[in-house]
């Protein structure tokens, strides 16, 4: 019998020592868990980034994987702390919307409000819960704790709002989601509504302007912009052996126009 | 019986193949040891943020746990390589002060001098003693080897010395410690001690201003300079929703002065 | 029995969610293959630091070992991917020139072309081979699989020019290899071929400058700029205390002259 995994994902970065105290936490709670980073690199406090990582990576998991995200702005005020079952993987997280997409593709989910503090870390900190409460929480479900010791279901966690693309015949509009490590843009614009290949692309209320279709990065030349399916399923625009947010000037939340014949 | 864990803290960064290096001479030592980075990004070899790092997270760590730590500047020079027993925990170091605060916190701790080459890799290099020292010292502890048998106890080990902060009534002074990756200034005026909560913050030598005090970031609007305690329990100064260090132009070791009234 | 031990080395950086989908993708086929990362730092699409990197820390891992090697710029294209046999050791990668140096300190080694779609995951992207080829296979060879069930064996596999120091009498005249992340350079003239210890150092057509040849940096004062021999047995420039590749203004492919008297 394997030990369960115990995911990690913090905004925490690299230099600070949280990171190595919640594993120590997690290991002295429960000595044989894996512990597995998945990012520290969640850019710092922000919700949407984490939210978009974790529902791009966890569908990927086995069941009985147990996740634990700190990204957490909201420490110590009354904001809640979760566990989710989403199938049958468990995720510990604050209630800050985080888990939205991730819920959302395992739905229906069964979410818990941690109240049992005999399974928190004493004494209880103001400002990280991270070492306090989900990192002990997670090594509890390792121990073979179920979620309903840990707190009463709950149907009204926080969810983020939705920013859906949205079609005007052969146009599309939406918003750069992600900006990936390579500087691409991935968007919200779903793959497989697009029935018509764009031609143009316009950036953050520019005039579209053409651009070439590809299938993989490889079909085009260094330094071209390209549109492409991102592997997630999404729209992308990428620049060939280069990084196109940059060289483009596009962010989160650049708004992004296709236009079909 | 699960393998021990064997941690990793060093200044190597993540586009060099040193880290690699040594978790394949771990590996090759005992095949089931179990590595856990806790980071690769302590400042180039600073000493004094490896002390901080570990003093702050090693004390999470269960009995058992060995630490590997290799921030070196003085490799291939006659300074000493060490191991410690810290409550039933290794740690392997060079000795130049980076466990002055771990072994302060586990004291009495005992340290011994690594001098039986027949447990180090051969041959011996002289810029690289992660890899012929520090990393098969830590796969052989892990495979039962006493500390004792790797060379003889010591009592001179190096520390560093101490920058405590000094208390003139109701005001305290003392320096930014550490910086987080959030740009937090984490200072070495210690929490318990603070019995007059301040109201002015000054910073390297300037007037002190009205700050407000907090007990958690979530109480105070994004972009307010705040005073609160850390979670590990010193006098800590954030901005809300941004990064102190960068707005305040405050570095490690720079003064902080707090007065209450 | 301890279960494989599945390295991973790719250009994917730390704020994307690629690396973490790899880790789902393999525990989701062995949940109780042990993941480690090497890193995800490699310049991005940089085949060559990727093969320096490989060189450099696969020999020292036990046999036995699966390192998955993600660094694909011409994914989706018609570029073959691969599983090699190296001493033991296993090596997924696309077949661009990334296991070079790998495969020659390992020679003869067998390297198979992977075409068995059972293996992959389906349905295959165009974008993502390292979620849908290069995981799944080296999650499939933790369980057992062998390479030759793969795919067929080949003899042609991509391998990058090879880029030799020079010597011209008591002179030699190479390029920098790699800068680490002390900004030391690490040439490519070989240590255990310079029978005359350099005098002189010039760099990218510069005039060669006289400079300090030590045995280790703690020999040198901080500041200095000094001449060693790296741990890995090549020439290298260190900047003591300091950033080499950065006061210095080198690059990797700088040209590196040194002589002797």
């Amino acid at each position: 019998m394997t030990a369960p995994v115990i995911t990690l994902t913090t905004d925490f970065g690299d230099a600070s020592p949280y990171v190595a105290v919640m594993k120590g936490v997690i290991l002295s709670i429960n000595p044989s868990s894996r512990v597995l980073d998945l990012t520290h690199h969640i850019r710092p406090q922000n919700v949407r980034h984490a939210e978009y990582f974790l529902a791009t990576a966890l569908p990927h998991f086995p069941p009985g994987t147990i996740h634990l995200c700190v990204v957490d702005p909201g420490v110590g005020s009354d904001r809640r702390a979760l566990v989710a079952d989403a199938g049958g993987q468990r995720l510990v997280a604050p209630d800050n919307g985080v888990l939205t997409g991730t819920l959302a593709k395992f739905a229906p989910a069964t979410v818990w409000h941690l109240t049992e503090r005999q399974y928190w870390r004493e004494p209880l900190s103001d400002t990280f819960h991270g070492r306090d409460i989900f990192a002990p929480v997670a090594a509890h479900l390792s121990c073979g704790v179920e979620p309903m010791e840990l707190g009463p279901a709950i149907a009204d966690w926080v969810e983020l709002p939705s920013r859906s693309a949205v079609r005007f015949g052969n146009r599309w509009r939406g918003e750069v989601r992600f900006i990936d490590d390579f500087g691409n843009l991935i968007t919200n614009i779903p793959a497989d509504r697009i029935d018509v290949l764009p031609q143009r692309v316009g950036l953050g209320g520019g005039v579209p302007r053409p651009t070439r279709w590809v299938r993989t990065y490889a079909e085009a030349a260094p330094g071209e912009v390209v549109a492409l399916f991102s592997s997630d399923g999404f729209f992308e625009i990428a620049l060939v052996n280069g990084n196109a947010a940059r060289d483009l000037g596009a962010l989160v939340e650049t708004e992004v126009v296709i236009e079909g014949n």
